[in-house]
């Protein structure tokens, strides 16, 4: 691990922390609200929090995993020669992304048909995604980084087309109410996403500190793109279930 | 680490896990009450919950961290150079000074766009008030500790503004018989805290033991604002029920 001042270790540490509570409070938001909305939507609000469940998961690995990366004593940080498992993150986001958007697929509350086959391939492009940027996240050189990054940038591409034009055909079957949150998740998916890539060019960039900028950088796209969407998925669904008439007893 | 007497540090020690006991039994409490009140209050209650939830996490870990900052034997308290962790207070406060708000705002059940737009101003004064008081909370400086305080006095002074005067309108529209008790809520957040920034300036008073009196201070606040709170958020929800005509079933 490289050396960090007492601050950059502060601020990483902090954001692991927050990061995971974050996550913890948006998983039980999601399930204790279940009976808030109508049936059909549940399902999408059961997936919402497993997906912050399994990030509150990863994040507290990661946050013991860098707490026994170093030693601070007297506000002096030695790295342990102990490794930070940066693979967490990958695992975390192999499960989370097929499942973030089977979330935003479900809550639409297409056909049976047509719900199985944008989940499907939806989920795959994005399980590809992570597998193709996983190389050049843990590659020693830049060019490798570079090589893999451009790879997984074609899944990622296919990703936002369909949820641009693939969703757009479907927002019309929406509810009047409901359009204008499903358009803004949608937005939420490809502006936190976007973000990730621009985190995983950071060491490109060579500057000092560039290790603290990703973790901080993944820490806040994870943040907006599970908790956040997840709001925004339970809003959807509450909006859509008093559109329904379903009256909760 | 500054040194502690043995008495200083298990007041410290216990009040951390009194604390935490005290969060976990509200939060359950909330979350358990779920049902006893109508649909209409029960996110209120879910948010009750979280608050203190996400509270309870915060004293585990300052608990652990005051743990590892000090070597006890024999009665004698020697620091370990290990470093105590300021940051969670803080970390706690982002995350749940703007809920706290947000239970108020929706046990009043407000029009949708009235509880929209509070929430928001609300939450990001309440996220602005803790951002800006927190470069003088790690200050070695006294004069640095009193600018930012006073810098972040601004969006509190707005919130209590906003409690007193902007809640009054929508008062009026609250049944007769939780209109005490909704009232006692505001007072007891103008309350609450009132006292953090008479906490957070006692180390320029300087006289020892400070560090004592701020882990104490803000554990009784952070009980008042929270716990005590989400009591009286439950009673309202459950009177509100109660005027409504809900029966439990």
């Amino acid at each position: 691990m490289e050396n960090l001042t007492f601050g950059e270790y502060s601020l990483v540490f902090n954001a692991y922390s927050f990061t995971f509570a974050t996550m913890m409070a948006a998983t039980i938001f999601s399930w204790l609200n279940l009976k808030t909305v109508s049936p059909h939507y549940r399902t999408a609000l059961i997936i919402t929090g497993l997906v912050t469940f399994i990030a509150a998961y990863h994040y507290i690995q990661i946050f013991h995993s860098f707490d026994a990366a170093y030693d601070v004593v007297n506000k002096i940080v030695t790295p342990t020669g102990k490794t930070f498992n940066v693979a967490y993150r990958y695992v975390d986001w192999l499960l989370t992304v097929p499942l973030l958007l089977i979330e935003l697929i479900l809550v639409m509350n297409l056909s049976k048909r047509d719900t199985a086959r944008k989940a499907t391939s939806l989920g795959i492009a994005a399980a590809l995604m992570i597998i193709l940027g996983y190389p050049g996240e843990i590659a020693a050189d830049m060019q490798t980084r570079f090589i893999w990054g451009t790879i997984s940038t074609i899944p990622f591409l296919y990703i936002v087309y369909a949820l641009f034009f693939g969703l757009k055909a479907s927002l019309d079957q929406q509810p009047a109410e409901a359009r204008g949150l499903i358009k803004a998740a949608s937005y939420t998916v490809i502006i936190a996403w976007g973000f990730y890539p621009i985190v995983y060019l950071l060491p490109m960039l060579g500057f000092n500190g560039a290790h603290v900028a990703v973790e901080i950088g993944y820490s806040i796209a994870d943040i907006v793109a599970k908790a956040v969407f997840g709001v925004l998925i339970f809003t959807i669904a509450r909006t859509k279930s008093e559109a329904d008439g379903y009256v909760q007893v």
